[in-house]
């Protein structure tokens, strides 16, 4: 069982796998396969993965076979886990618990070599569902306060597995980022009674130079302090607080501007290795003091290295302004037809090749 | 002129770099120039860096030519620049002020191939005690509350010239860690009239399974959350606010201690690239709220990648205990003599050859 333990002077917890400890030596390996090897995400190979929690399938086929379109299961290697108690305890002066969560794999395609820009809309609409699904499955989950989703995308930005794939973390804390956000979020509403966010999309509708894209519900920008070059949040432009409610028989909306981001980030920076973070309002009791959190996605190209300055200050340097970075997203040449592209078909056979 | 900005939901400031800027092509460059390439940190080039600060010389010889063991020299491409007022401003709903501070080189050594680790005993003294001399002069400037020193080695830590350097920034606000870091040891003394650095060196020692190594002044420890595997902390034994309060006639217990850590660390994990960093007490006013504080150095060898997960929670996983690690830092063999090794003969003539 992991061990989450609280650094006594700033408060943050960390999780320490005590079990599949890593050794010197096992550092510096390349972990990503190389293209062409086997792949537990591909159709055909359901039984490689830990069983499936979710998926969207065709009619009458099985759970942990084909006929899927998008498939979610558990983390073979989870950095916590889903059976136990919290177990809180001390260690004189120490704080520490047992490794209690969820950790999932939202599987986005059957297309092993399509990455998350090159799926069809209506592809990135049912991954978003799916997140949506088992963010509100777990939160039935007395034991969890917060659900993180996230996806590296290349190996620079984390990722060990090649076929597109977003990850779920819960998580029995609100995280340090979260919860920094929460109290900015409270901080500005006592003084104003206005969210933050939307202070931020009104003005920067009206400032322009920092809007890469938008639609009727949604708002793509650079920061005004982005810790990152090319660092961009989506948000809704109408005052939302969690992910699960922006549902409306689906996330079209949000699946189309969020594929426009790509393409251009992608046009801009010749495919760059990225993260992209989901913060959104926490679950149950802390739902209460959270109504004026706003939900955003935080999409940050892996184009500098964090160095010493960084770790000692909590400081970033950022050499792109994000003007600068907004005229490139702009200017950005899409391919024709982006917006329309071929669907997924639910693999419905035995296994493909893969790679 | 750089440009400090601040988010306005968790106020974290960032300096954003408006003049150049980097463009999406930047990218992704190695920019560590070859070994055997041109050093401008190599004897016989010293017109070629901005001229020295602070320099450890033979008498006789003249700044800005050989002569020198340790030597500090502006960055040639600051973050922050030295020249300027603060000019604190909004925009709108957000603020902003000029990026006014300083960032200065300490050139540990003459020798272009020899690392940290590599250096005398009494070199590393030197280059402890021409950090105390910068830090202690930069204080002077009003404009600045906070001066992080810190090292990027290796390209994988964020090096962009192989010459061994340890990097000073000035800056004119007291970084977020910094600020955590204060006020956890303020709590800490408030409901214990303790230090909290101190309850750790007590417990650490009596525990024991986290002691890397010690001396009679410093503890080399794991700590008991760390966010990176081997993650380390130098600490002094004794309550010690600053690092300028350090020096006693040099920084040889520090340089003796901070040697073999580094030797140690290098022979458990074959050399790692790594970032340390220096965390002491801010500056004038703010010092009397700080007397609770305790200088340390915190050393983070680069082994895992940081991704989606981390950057958005703020919530590190970390897959070596850390008694794991002391117990592979322990075990590790130091070279014979290690404590010994040839003491920095100023360089005093012309060119040498660099690489």
């Amino acid at each position: 069982m992991p061990e989450l333990r609280k650094d006594p002077i700033v408060g943050r917890w960390v999780i320490i796998s005590t079990e599949r400890g890593k050794r010197p030596s096992d550092f510096g390996r390349t972990v990503t396969p190389p293209r062409g090897g086997f792949c537990p995400f591909c159709p055909g190979n359901e039984s490689r993965t830990p069983p499936e929690v979710y998926a969207e399938r065709l009619n009458g086929t099985k759970p942990d076979g084909p006929g899927w379109r998008v498939r979610v299961v558990s983390n073979k290697f989870p950095a916590l886990e889903i059976e136990g108690d919290l177990n809180r305890r001390g260690e004189g002066i120490y704080d520490k618990m047992s490794g209690v969560g969820a950790h999932e794999v939202v599987i986005e395609t059957t297309h092993h070599e399509r990455e998350m820009s090159q799926l069809a809309i209506p592809q990135l609409d049912r991954v978003f569902t799916a997140c949506r699904q088992r963010m509100t499955d777990l939160a039935q989950d007395r034991r969890f306060r917060y659900i993180q989703v996230f996806k590296n995308h290349g190996e620079a930005a984390g990722a060990s597995l090649e076929h597109s794939h977003t990850q779920l973390v819960a998580t029995p804390i609100i995280p340090r980022r979260v919860a920094e956000e929460l109290k900015g979020c409270a901080q500005h509403f006592e003084i104003k009674e206005r969210c933050i966010f939307c202070d931020i999309v009104d003005q920067e509708l009206a400032y322009e130079k920092r809007v890469v894209c938008a639609n009727d519900d949604y708002l793509v920008i650079e920061p005004f302090a982005p810790r990152f070059p090319f660092e961009t949040w989506l948000l809704p432009r109408r005052h939302e607080r969690d992910f699960e409610d922006a549902f409306r028989d689906g996330y079209g909306s949000l699946a189309r501007i969020y594929k426009e981001l790509l393409l251009r980030m992608n046009a801009a920076l010749s495919d760059p290795p990225y993260n992209w973070v989901l913060h959104t309002a926490p679950y149950e009791a802390e739902k209460k003091g959270t109504v004026h959190y706003h939900w955003h996605i935080e999409l940050m190209p892996r184009l500098t290295k964090v160095a010493g300055f960084e770790w000692g200050t909590g400081f970033y340097i950022n050499p792109t302004p994000p003007e600068d970075a907004t005229r490139y997203l702009r200017e950005a040449v899409l391919p024709a037809g982006w917006a329309e592209g071929e669907d997924e078909v639910p693999a419905d056979s035995g296994p493909t090749t893969s790679g």
